[in-house]
């Protein structure tokens, strides 16, 4: 990011005709974006929703409300309009793209991107989720996409996320990135009850004991843990902030999919804009690793993107905020010394 | 508010495909704007964002940081489409309609309603702010007002606010109508220090012992103590109610109104939705008062009715979710037994 166009777009804020500051996270985020963009005059974003589905082997350890099947059966409600993300991106004037990372069995369905890297991961309790080689496949197509939908004038990426299982390798993920017990970072994913998260706590706990010995390296981390979209999704951030685009970071999943990519490069971090807050005790463990501060709160623990999709107007109108308000001085007023 | 249409939108949202409850406050939102308007197929909303503006004669006990002239130039900045709420309005795709109640040598700005009802109210701390007929007679604007707009289509009504000192006004109107402590109401306003917040204390503590005998009578309180717009808006609030069409309350000023109005008719609450919270002390008592959770936190403190106007576009996306969103039955799943 910019140092010196963040000052520039600081100083444009503080002469707009209010009081210094009054907006509140409308003017951080518009900065924000200003500093990564290189620019204060920043046109009305063009944005899309990035939903990256994928089945997680973990899911037979019996961690989710919902059976693995729902992954494909929601692909067809993305790919027909009626998922929550799909409504969301409609309301936002969002572009949806949905990629099959991989999905066991994915239906077929017009308009979702066949990116899949093989039919959903291993169980990781047992051995890795899938093999490096494969991380970085995925990666790699995270970061192709990435790039393909800034070629084509996209310039606000919100990131979403479809499968059953992935709060628990989120969870896993999370606790191994971040150094934490298995207990900080499991919640009730889709509506587990106390027994039922206790179980997922006992699972992530065995998949941190497997695969202790790879907790230094990101990559490695990913591969023995999963998921195919959370790498995708790591490879999205990696590609959108090369290219200087603000990504709005979901919830737990898309979470744990940024983490992954600051540990991979850390200055992507300036790319993101968490969207929300989820319920989910990890994420706000996430978003504090990551040094973000949430535009939302509104209790929603659905996913899909659904969080980002709702920040886009948050993000649109920050933006409006700091290219059409008026200034001070072209009101005849002088902002430096109000007169009590 | 219908009781059995809040039942039938209640079984709506648990048809759709995604956990129970999952989209938190934004289910809850279109559950209430439903129960309000008697009907689970809500179109679209068309909004609009009404923003009244009127000075207060307690401005000359020195509680603003900004001069008494700011009210009429906020004016020409609403009319020319320079202001925050103007660009929010825009942004939300929603008519902005502003309306002059009482400012003092208002600018000739096209596209201002002249509802003035007088110059300015009298300063509250040496006798009433107007008297009982100028208070009816704004509140009956209001009324107007959010009829002519119902009738034109409207179906979303955005509460703003402009007049400088009227965070005094709201904060003694707030510790009246509540029985609180003047400490308790009084915050920063558009920016003041400690000392300056302190004697705000002591002039809305005069203002209280002024008018002690009033306190019963909301309208007695209202014309007491001011303002002219925040008359109006409990008007706006009390029309829209009668017509069955949700109002999105602001911050401070606009609770202000909305406790006004809910005090001359309790049921009128069901038609309110608090678009966010203030940093402003008295706000989340107000909100609390009248039962209300804020959507949005973004420690805005702007108002003009800035957080209502971005708050538009969240309430758009929770009727599309009600709906728009496909129900698990039609993707042939069974979200009653959950299997794990």
């Amino acid at each position: 990011a910019s140092d010196q166009t963040r000052r520039e777009a600081t100083a444009a804020m503080a002469d707009k005709v209010k009081p210094l500051g009054s907006l509140g996270l409308l003017e951080e985020v518009a900065i924000r974006i200003a500093a990564l963009r290189g620019r204060v005059d920043l046109p009305d974003p063009t944005p899309a929703v990035v939903v990256c589905a994928a089945d997680h082997g973990i899911a037979r350890e019996g961690v989710s409300a919902f059976p693995q099947a729902v992954t494909g059966l929601m692909l067809t409600a993305f790919g027909t309009g009626g998922a929550a993300v799909a409504v969301l991106s409609r309301a936002a004037g969002a572009r949806l793209v949905v990629a099959d990372l991989g999905v066991i069995d994915p239906p077929v369905v017009p308009g979702v991107l066949d990116l899949s890297i093989r039919p959903g991961t291993a169980n990781s309790v047992d051995g890795p989720a899938m093999t490096p080689a494969e991380a970085t496949a995925a990666l790699r197509q995270g970061i192709d996409l990435a790039h393909e939908l800034v070629d084509d004038g996209v310039d606000l990426i919100a990131l979403g996320e479809m499968g059953i299982g992935n709060t628990t390798t989120a969870s896993a993920l999370t606790a191994a990135l971040l150094g934490l017990d298995a207990a900080a970072t499991c919640g009730r994913g889709t509506g587990l009850d106390d027994e039922q998260v206790a179980h997922k706590v006992s699972v992530v706990d065995q998949v941190l004991a497997r695969h202790a010995s790879v907790s230094d390296d990101p990559l490695a981390v990913l591969a023995a843990m999963g998921g195919l979209e959370v790498a995708a999704l790591a490879g999205v951030v990696l590609g959108a902030a090369e290219r200087k685009v603000p990504v709005l970071v979901d919830g737990f999943i898309t979470g744990a999919a940024a983490l992954v990519a600051a540990r991979l490069a850390p200055a992507c971090t300036d790319a993101m804009v968490a969207a929300h807050l989820s319920p989910e005790p990890g994420h706000a463990l996430q978003l504090a690793a990551l040094g973000l501060r949430p535009l939302l709160d509104l209790q929603m623990r659905l996913g899909e993107g659904s969080g980002a999709a709702l920040a886009i107007n948050v993000v649109r109108s920050s933006i409006a905020v700091l290219t059409e308000m008026a200034t001070f001085a072209s009101l005849g007023l002088d902002q430096t010394s109000p007169v009590t």
